[in-house]
């Protein structure tokens, strides 16, 4: 098995049996298979993919500047796949992307530079990752995978391979756009309840009650209740999805309004800062957390960014720690004499650490996650996000 | 314990045994309560309180036309009460009400009216029922209460008062006004849920594909995946809980868009109407169900009746069967030589009826609950809610 990257360093890591990204879990496990000769690692697609049978497609599919799709990572991985030659051989979309990308975008690209027949010449399946970022170690064994092949051949080869992580992996398969949207519609769901419960705050603050105190107690041993906690939501595959899925058509309605409140808490947060201290003009603000999920490295699209990006508008000078995320400051710099502290990412190395805000005589703690919720502070003024003021 | 309604004829048949609606499963239950004397029924509001240690509030709190607060019943109700004399006795109230309405609402009028001490001369709860109607026999004994009492007297005394129903009841206290939001909550969770599930139908039909089978496959073996299956979402809880929580702002976001999408489902239904029948003039649609919700009787807030009012907007002969609801039409009558037939609400006792409907020679078939997936129609055409044309 070869991966394939356009990152020589990241290429150069892999081949060393180095993990390029933070992920202890599988640290032993990818030295192994390299060093057995498993696994190996190439900045050549052309070279990968003629010595494989099988390619499988894992390019990223962000959102370009004004939300439209940005395949080009797709097509220029299209390209190298057409130029190595496709015959004999079936592709596997692995990304999440737009519905009809591999009935409308991908199968007539194919078709058309190749000359080659679909399902007889090569075979052709959408199969949307569904695992939890930190999880591929468990999740890729135990969750379901659903394939849509462009025809019964596709299905079978695509059935075969993922049957080789587990024979007992369960395959369900329909058509391309039935593939494509149910990976939206599984992210978008989960999306959508993340910002309800975003709402249910903004609400409980309004009310001047505790939205993690109320969904806790509504939810305990209540069958049809499964309201998850408010924080920031947004990331890489959440805050993205709803876009593919309404790129079809003009019409939107739940999933936009759901991506402009989980889009507005950063600033809410802002503006709860600005309540407190007056102006943020000149004032030092802690930020811990850069990532965009706890106990991951993971920056792309993080609310946490956005919230450091506004409050530099602001004109505040921002220290950010993430003991995950190099190039942030150290814990102790970003604690030296700060304004406020802003907890924003739920890591579990930041539970421990309310006595030391404490000590560093900020004047306000804004906590988005409710980890410091039994905490106390002796100086400094204690705002959860959701809660009372 | 005594049941108090200013409904006669509902009183009357309580006092005989007898269900005043749809409610099989407690039949006999209640005729042995009122045989053995342990449950009457009166008018008298006075004479009932009076005689009673606890007084539970279990008034509509329906929307006004304007979907503002319409709490007429509500303010009823407590004039009963305080004329009666409020003195050592509990109130608990069950309704569903807006956040702050036993804070701001209740508790003032009732010590303004009674010059009584709360907590000292009488208890006051807000106690939201959550089960699901029809399932009242079982979920009374097994779901948690949520108990807001103005204080911690009220709090004990309401707790008794439920522990009286099963002595492993759960019970969790709070705020008043966190009580009422809880129960808000819960039932917008679902609410919204389901207007999601309709959203996706909506997407489903504009890539062509089939939106039950999608959410069948996203949901199976993944564990972070409930999404609920599209239909109609209405009635007397879930349409309205969303005005209440947002009674007191004049903000509001994702609960409105849900609102609004799951009442334009029926204008939805009679858009597909018109592009297969091209126009609805004079055309005979037979509607079977009318209640909001299955194997119910409970016609309230109906998307049902909505879609019924619609069509006869556009010119339409409505032919309206439901078993379970006096004053309609026979199934004989109502499928006597329609144009179209609508399988509004998923009553068990529809399912059988595919054949039935065949031989009705109508030219189509819509079927919101996706209940005739499986049947063949040998001349109607049949069109499922979020599915391909």
């Amino acid at each position: 098995m070869v991966g394939v990257d356009t990152d020589e360093h990241r290429v150069a890591l892999i081949r060393q049996g180095r993990m390029p990204f933070h992920y202890p879990e599988i640290e032993d496990w990818l030295a192994s298979c390299v060093k057995r000769g498993s696994l190996t690692a190439s900045v050549s697609a052309a070279e990968s993919i003629q010595s494989s049978d099988v390619v499988v497609l894992t390019v990223g599919t962000p959102p370009g500047g004004q939300y439209q799709l940005e395949y080009s990572q797709l097509h220029a991985a299209l390209k190298e796949i057409v130029s190595a030659d496709l015959h004999n051989k079936a592709l596997v979309v692995r990304s999440t992307a737009a519905p009809g990308t591999l009935r409308d975008i991908v199968l007539p690209m194919l078709i058309d530079s190749t000359g080659l027949r679909p399902e007889i010449d090569f075979a052709l399946a959408a199969c949307p990752e569904r695992i939890l970022e930190g999880q591929a170690h468990r999740e890729l064994y135990e969750l379901p995978e659903i394939i849509g092949g462009i025809g019964p051949i596709s299905n079978m080869i695509a059935t075969e391979l993922f049957k080789k992580i587990s024979p007992e992996k369960r395959i369900f398969t329909t058509t391309p756009t039935g593939a494509e949207l149910a990976k939206l519609f599984t992210n978008i769901h989960r999306y959508v309840n993340f910002a309800l419960a975003n709402e249910f705050a903004i609400w409980a603050e309004a009310y001047n009650e505790n939205a993690r105190e109320i969904i806790g107690v509504a939810n305990e041993g209540y069958p049809r209740s499964r309201i998850p906690q408010p924080g920031f939501a947004g990331g890489p595959c959440l805050a993205k999805d709803g876009f593919l899925l309404d790129n079809g058509t003009t019409f939107s309605s739940i999933v936009s309004v759901a991506w402009k409140l989980n889009e507005g808490i950063p600033q809410h947060v802002v503006a709860v800062l600005l309540r407190e201290l007056g102006t943020l003009y000149g004032k030092r603000v802690a930020v811990l957390g850069l990532a965009f999920k706890a106990d991951s490295d993971d920056v792309r699209l993080s609310p946490s960014q956005k919230l450091i990006e506004i409050l530099r508008a602001y004109g505040a000078t921002t220290l950010v720690h993430d003991p995950n995320v190099t190039g942030t400051l150290p814990l102790h710099d970003v604690l030296n004499e700060p304004d406020a502290v802003i907890l924003a990412t739920r890591h579990s190395a930041f539970r421990s650490l309310a006595e030391e805000i404490d000590r560093s005589g900020c004047r306000v703690v804004y906590d988005v996650w409710g980890m410091f919720a039994n905490a106390k502070f002796s100086t400094a003024k204690y705002v959860e996000f959701g809660s009372r003021r």
